[in-house]
């Protein structure tokens, strides 16, 4: 692959990271988050977005490996559950902080965790590196499901339906 | 593996699959969905029933062809993310019926009929009669997705947000 196309993937590949980066960022925490029970080391919201960001790039540039590497042709399947962890990764924004559901929102996180796993064990076979660059990913969605238990639970008497 | 454990198997994927289906079945189509405006070709909701049944049944095949084959140490990739198309499947049912939410639905049943293909695609490595299986559900899906899209537009001032 020429140095052009290889700089155009990437681009490609963060561009499609960073659109549903931008579409789950129009459903933020507001009156009705902040109003919520808390356990105790639930992290201040600053913290919310420097990680994504870091996760959103690694995840970008692990799928652009294994696109450089194997193509749709050879990682066809790795790269589709790529782009159904994006889905899931918004659903999870417009479900918590649009829709105010906790308990769908938690669904759909486990479902988003299993599809990172997929996604680092097929990426893995194609390059050690790019499922390496998912790891950081499994580990935050791991605790942020675990985060998402526990305010499902704490505020069960406030969540609609 | 011995005939006992291989029955059992198809006992677990059927019920799976059919719990799935159970959860779903909670969020039904009622006075909300009969005053949607409908496309000429809509089916009639008598429809829907017997082919969801046949296509639960022909999944949970699958799967177990493969899960007896392979097991999860061989095909953990592929059963996992049949497991995540039953989560967006459950899920489907809940944005539309439950929520009334035809654009949030189309979302996630374009993400599912993806999950499809990458569980048809990873089943027929392992075992082709259990990709074919997928096939029908790959169809009525796509389907499914066009008539979610068509009833999505065809009255977006009636619905909410």
């Amino acid at each position: 692959m020429g140095i052009g196309k290889s700089i155009l993937g990437l681009a490609g590949w963060l561009m499609a990271t960073f659109a549903a980066a931008w579409i789950g960022s129009r459903y933020r925490p507001g009156a009705w988050y902040a109003l919520l029970a808390k356990p105790s080391w639930n992290p201040p919201n600053s913290v919310f977005g420097p990680v994504w960001t870091v996760l959103y790039v690694l995840m970008a540039v692990a799928a652009w490996l294994v696109w450089r590497k194997a193509g749709f042709s050879g990682a066809g399947p790795a790269l589709i559950v790529f782009v159904i962890q994006l889905v899931l990764n918004v659903m999870w924004s417009y479900l918590f902080f649009g829709l105010h559901r906790p308990d769908a929102a938690f669904v759909d996180i486990v479902a988003l965790w299993m599809a990172i796993l997929v996604v680092m064990i097929l990426f893995w076979r194609v390059d050690w590196v790019a499922g390496g660059l998912m790891a950081p990913y499994a580990v935050w969605v791991a605790f942020a499901s675990y985060l998402n238990f526990m305010l499902w639970r704490l505020n069960r008497g406030l969540l609609p339906g």
